[in-house]
Parts: structure tokens; C-alpha cells; sequence
């Protein structure tokens, strides 16, 4: 047996049995955007980190150093919005190899400071290594959230609306012209592309679902929405039926696809990195959540689908016939 | 001007500025073994993180899986010893590339959750991706500490008495084998490599001397004393002395030298990865802070020298001249 059989979400499902020797006060460990724990208060903190890979996460060629800088932090702070919860402090591990000029470095750390400070968010640390050839990033960053409001992966209920904080598929859309070495040409084009080269994480919608009361459980879309929201499902042991009618695609990402003859609700599906947050909510509080967000962002909380009984990852389409969803998302080993 | 030109150093010191939005509840900054920050008790919360790198920070065929997950994680406890702080949760992003085997990640994370349980830690997260040629771990954790026994690199004073909890130079010598491509053959030789492959960290001693009411300033040998020491000195706007005299060095590492004509004190000014910690204390309160080591840890804790005024680094060798000491450790861009 090897990586590959089991894939990424197998071998964490293996490394989980024995990782926690003082449960005290951890009151969420491996399985969710981040690991919370209790600091004697009616404050909690939330800490996640993620590790963007030379050549597997980003290729050094094809963005600015400011954008990978913005990224890398945009990637974590979002996962900081996912648990409902204000950022604090961020960590940066980098292993830059020998060639790398000071000027791409100095431009990661003013993306990355720039984005810093519009969510005021220190740096507080981190490591500076070598490496041998491929530059290497690594964010950990910190939270606090409200011990009763924070939100989770495992907590959806059968009958509970599915939300979108925003469009979906458009960071994969702009990806396409770094796989395919292209440039964006006209401007529907060039917001593809900076929706996948600076992604604006969720924070402000984030804590607003979590102050909500009315949201059961969040989660943000890293790996495209039919493998994150499956998440949640395998989570809480529930099932879903999405709403392709529902599912919020931008009139960016229906142009790009009509003129290439791809289907833009495949984009929505399967496509990562669009850093907005899917939620579940209670259905009677649903209308208002719905209301409320509108007057808070002036944009639309998109209602995307139901929650289900069972195992069932069902997608009804444009004329009614309902398909199995697949997770269609990114796996490291698969 | 390049990478090369200005160090290890003189980049983290160019990527300091403006990293703090948010003063408010930040204790200590980069710049220290770790950071710290308030959590409005009388506790606080101290988070330090540590990259590692194939071929860089250890070479995969050199090292078994646990040592490899051992050793990531002991690096990190021993900044957290440092500190003076217990640890509390871990946090491990591993990048993996396709050829590497079940086994030999299922080793890395039983060395790892070996040592987490010895020292009572948690795993709580982390991130799994894939890697196109390196293996890459990174470790963040976390401990807590009393707000005023913390221990900081800055703090050192002026007649400060200096003090090493363990040998050093083992680690170097241990590494020697890998580089060389050799077996280690006889006790002495396989307790050396031992030293560099299954460091112990040294929390027990680090909650001792913050406890201590004695110690002013604190760091953990990392990249070797004479670097180490230097960053406490710097950090303070100090000297120091140090007497080649009262360098503590092991049998193992006397013998190694004397077979191959080797400087021991060489080696323990030099090497580095050691992971004992070295201290400054209050030269009244040194003497009892040396009986009471003594009562505690069976052990000696060594005196190697003085901290003095002035930017002066020195070394008193045996023969009574005073000698310039250079930060001979490593530096990752030099």
C-alpha cells in the first residue's frame, strides 16, 4: 500500500489516532480549518497552518512575489474565517533557494505585510531556511473567537440551508492561464486571474455568520466545492442536494467559459482557491440570514442547497434530474 | 546586493519592520526563540516554528523515519524550553514527494508522537501535501508560561554569571558520521550520533531556571554556542568571557578528538543542533542556582563565563590569553 491508495485524506486519517495526550483544553483537534483551544476565558484560540510548495502549489515563474506573498497569508487567514474567528498573529517558515533574488523576496513579505495590516494581523515570528530548489512557504497563524459561536465542520443538520458567501470557480478559471501559459487579455480575463492571484479572504462574513446565531457549521472552499462541502457532510454524518440553479457563478467566469465551450458550474464544483466560506444554517433563520447579510456586505448570501438525511451527495440540475456529486476537488496523493 | 551578502541575520532583521499592526497583546516579537503574546490571565501563550528541509536540515537516507520525526519535533521543544514555558500543541505541515514510502511517514509520525507524549503535548493540526522532490516538516507549537518568570534573549545584564545546562559538541560530532558516510562503531561513537539524531530536549531545565528567580536571559543551542551566545549578547547590548576552562564537553566527544586530532572546544564553540540550554544569571544568586540544579537534575550545571560591558566577545583559553570569539555556527545564506 502506498500514499496514493489511500490519499490525502487517508493518510490524515491515519496520523490522527494518538495525537492527543492532554485533551484538557483542546476543544477541536485535527479535522477542521483549525485546531481550537481553551485559554480559561470566554475567548478561545484558533490556530491553523498551511505549506505552499515550490512547483505543487504555486509556480514562482508565473506569479509576483507580492501575489504569492498576499496568497500565502490570503490562504490561512481564510481558514481563520471558515472557524468564525478575528486573526491575530501570523508565523512565516520560508526555504528560499540559493538563486532567489532579494527583490522577490522583499515583494512576498510586502504582499504579505500588506495584507497583514488591512485585517491587523502581526507577524510574529517564523524560520528562514535554504533549500535546495524549490522556494517553500509555510503560514501558521492565530485566532481568538467566542467560545459559544465558533464555527465548525461537524455541527450541520439535517434541513439546514446551504449558503455561499460569494462566486465560485473563478480562481480556477485564472489558473488556466498559468497551466496554460497564457496571459489574460481583456478584462474579464484579468479578474480571473487576480481572483486566483490575490483572493480576498472572508473574515468580515465569517465572524458576521458566526455572530449570527442562525449558522450550524462553515467551512471555506480550498479545495472546490463538491470535496470541501462533502467535508462537511462526512462530518456531520449528513448528506446534501445542491441546486445547480443556486450555485453563484460571475459573469466573468460565464463569459471565459462560453467562449472556451467549458462548463462553468463544473468550474464552481471542482474548482479551489476561491477562499469564500459555505455554511449551513438553520432554515427558519435562513430568510433573515439572508436579509441581514445583504444589508451588512450590500452582496448576496447565495442559497445553494439543503442538508440531508443519509449519505447521499446529490446535485439537482437545471432540469430537475438529480446526479450523485463526486469530490472533484484537489488531492495531494491521489 | 543578494541573499549571500547579507546573511541569515541581516534578512530576518530586513523583514522586521512593520510586521506588528497590533501591538496590543504581543510580548516579544521576532527576535526571540520564540514569540509571546498575553492572553489577559497571568499566563501566557508562546508559539515558535521550525522548518525543516531535505538535504538541507537532514538527509533522508542518513536518518530513520523516527529519528526524522523525533528531531523535528525536539527542535521546536527546545525553543519552547528556552522560553522557560511548557509546551503544549503541535502543529506539523509535511510536504511529501510521491516515492516516499508508507513506512517510512508512519515512522516519522511515531517518533514524533513518542516525544509528544513524553512531554505531554498534543498534535492538533497541521497540513499534508506533496512535494516534487524534498521532503519538507515543518513544526509549530505552542506552550504557556507565567507572564513574569518568561525567559528572553534581551535580558542578559553585566556581571551576569553564563551557564550551560548539558555537553556540547556531541551533536557536531554525531553529524560527522552522516557527512562522511560513516558507521559509527564503538559506545562512544554511537552515543555521539545519538546526540545528533535523538536530541532531548531540555523543558524540565528550562521550567527550572524560569522558576529560578535567578536567571535574567536564556536560548538554546541551536546553531552552536558561539552564534548563540552571540544573539544573546547583541540582544542585550553586552560582552561576554567565556572560559575554555569550564566548556562542557563528554568523554564520547574527548575521545572522538583525540583519535582524529580534533578540537573539542572547536567543536562544542561551533556545532550546533546540541539543544542544551544556555543561560545568564544574577552572579549573587549563582552559586544556590548551581546547588539547586545539582538537587534537582543530578547533574552539573556548568559555568562557562561571564557576561560583561561593551561589545566585547572573548574567550579565556587554558594558557590564560583572551581570543576573539566569531559566531562559527550556521548561518543558512552565508
Amino acid at each position: 500500500m502506498n500514499l496514493k491508495d489511500i490519499g490525502e485524506f487517508g493518510f490524515i486519517k491515519r496520523i490522527t489516532p494518538n495525537s492527543v495526550n492532554n485533551p484538557k483544553n483542546v476543544m477541536r483537534a485535527i479535522g477542521d480549518d483549525a485546531a481550537v483551544f481553551d485559554i480559561g476565558k470566554n475567548e478561545c484560540v484558533v490556530l491553523t497552518t498551511d505549506l505552499l510548495v515550490e512547483r505543487v502549489h504555486f509556480i514562482k515563474e508565473a506569479l509576483t512575489g507580492y501575489q504569492l506573498g498576499y496568497k500565502s497569508l490570503a490562504a490561512n487567514l481564510s481558514d481563520i474565517a471558515a472557524m468564525g474567528a478575528s486573526p491575530q498573529h501570523a508565523f512565516v517558515s520560508i526555504g528560499i533557494p540559493k538563486d532567489t533574488s532579494l527583490e522577490y523576496l522583499d515583494e512576498i513579505y510586502r504582499g504579505m505585510k500588506e495584507l497583514a495590516k488591512q485585517y491587523n494581523v502581526n507577524i510574529l515570528g517564523g524560520d528562514t531556511t535554504s533549500s535546495i530548489v524549490d522556494l517553500i512557504i509555510n503560514v501558521a497563524i492565530t485566532g481568538v473567537g467566542k467560545k459559544g459561536s465558533l464555527l465548525y465542520r461537524n455541527t450541520a443538520k439535517e434541513g439546514d440551508i446551504i449558503f455561499c458567501t460569494g462566486f465560485l470557480g473563478d480562481s480556477k478559471a485564472g489558473l488556466d492561464f498559468i497551466l496554460k501559459s497564457e496571459q489574460p487579455e481583456n478584462n474579464n480575463e484579468k479578474r480571473l486571474f487576480e481572483a486566483h492571484c490575490l483572493p480576498r479572504p472572508h473574515i468580515e462574513e465569517g465572524l458576521f455568520l458566526a455572530n449570527s446565531g442562525a449558522v450550524h457549521s462553515c467551512i471555506d472552499i480550498s479545495d472546490g466545492l463538491s470535496s470541501d462541502l462533502m467535508h462537511i457532510a462526512e462530518e456531520s454524518n449528513v448528506g446534501f442536494v445542491l441546486l445547480e440553479d443556486g450555485i453563484p457563478v460571475s459573469e466573468d467566469l460565464l463569459q471565459y467559459c462560453k467562449e472556451r465551450g467549458y462548463s462553468a458550474v463544473e468550474y464552481a464544483l471542482a474548482g479551489g482557491e476561491d477562499y469564500v466560506l459555505v455554511c449551513t444554517a438553520d432554515s427558519k433563520k435562513a430568510r433573515k440570514l439572508e436579509k441581514d447579510f445583504y444589508k451588512t456586505f450590500k452582496r448576496t448570501l447565495y442559497s445553494i442547497g439543503t442538508i440531508t438525511k443519509g449519505k447521499q451527495y446529490l446535485m439537482k440540475t437545471k432540469d430537475g434530474t438529480l446526479i450523485d456529486v463526486k469530490p472533484k476537488g484537489w488531492d495531494h496523493f491521489a
